[in-house]
C-alpha cells in the first residue's frame, strides 16, 4: 500500500478500505469490565432499563475499533496515523452486539507547519458506520503527517 | 457515593477521586496489538525512531483509562456517565510505560433539554494527568444527565 506524505494529500480525497470488525457481546462486556464498568455496557438485563434500552458498546470501545479500521485502511500517512486533536467527536448512535463496523475518511484540509518544517497537519473527517450504513461515530481529527524528505 | 441529578450540578464545581491507574508496557503493547497496531505502540526499538522517540500508549488506551477513572470518581451522574459529544479533545503529550494516571473534572455548564424534559446536558472539562501532574489528555465533554424525578 502506498505511503502518503503531507504533499500527497488533497482536500476532498476519500479513503477507506474493505476491513470490517464485528463487535461481539462478550468483547463489549470484557472491554467495559476493564475500562468502562457501567451496567449498560456489562449486562443485557441491566441495560434494558437504561438510556440505551439494551446492551451497548462503550463509546471508547467504538473509538478503539475505529482506530483499528483506520490503521487497516488505505490512508497510510507517512510516519503512521498520529492524531493530535479533534475539532469534533461524537457518537450519534450506540453500537450493538453483532454490529459490523467499517470506516470512511475524507480529507478536509492540508497545511504545512510553520514551526516544524519536516511535518504538517491533515484535517480529516472520519465516519464509522455499521452494517446498515448508520453512523455510530463521527470525528474531525487533526493528524500529524511527515513531509516528503528533500 | 451520592448520585448527582442534573439539578445537583453547578458550573465551577470540581470532581475527581483517589483512583490511579498505572500503565504497564505489556498492556500498552497488547492494547495496541488489538486496536492500534503501529510500531510506536508495539515495540520499544521501533518506537525510538518514531515521532514519539520511545514506546507510547495509544491515545485510545489513554482515553479508555480516562473513562475508567471517571466512572471511579465522585462525579456519579444519575443514569451513568454518558458522553454524547465533545467540544474539545486532545492529547498534549504521550503516556509512557509506568505512568500513573488520574483525572480531574470541572463543570462548565448545566442546561435542561427543551425536547426531552426528563434529562439535560452537563458540559465538563476532563483533564487526565500523569504522576508529574503533566496533562496527557484534555477534553470538554457534553454528558447526558437525568433530571431529578418529580
Amino acid at each position: 500500500m502506498a505511503i502518503h506524505y503531507l504533499e500527497d494529500f488533497v482536500a476532498g480525497e476519500r479513503f477507506g478500505g474493505a476491513m470490517r470488525v464485528r463487535i461481539e457481546a462478550e468483547r463489549i462486556k470484557s472491554f467495559a469490565a476493564e475500562f468502562d464498568p457501567q451496567p449498560f455496557h456489562l449486562d443485557e438485563q441491566a441495560a434494558r432499563g437504561s438510556l440505551f434500552a439494551g446492551l451497548a458498546a462503550s463509546g471508547w470501545h467504538t473509538a478503539a475499533v475505529t482506530i483499528r479500521l483506520i490503521v487497516g485502511s488505505d490512508l497510510s500517512p507517512a510516519g503512521g496515523v498520529i492524531g493530535a486533536s479533534f475539532d469534533e467527536f461524537r457518537w450519534p448512535r450506540p453500537v450493538r452486539p453483532g454490529d459490523e463496523l467499517r470506516v470512511e475518511m475524507e480529507i478536509l484540509e492540508v497545511r504545512a507547519s510553520k514551526s516544524r518544517p519536516e511535518q504538517g497537519m491533515v484535517k480529516a473527517r472520519t465516519t464509522t458506520l455499521n452494517q446498515r450504513d448508520e453512523v455510530v461515530q463521527l470525528s474531525v481529527v487533526n493528524l500529524v503527517v511527515a513531509r516528503r524528505p528533500a
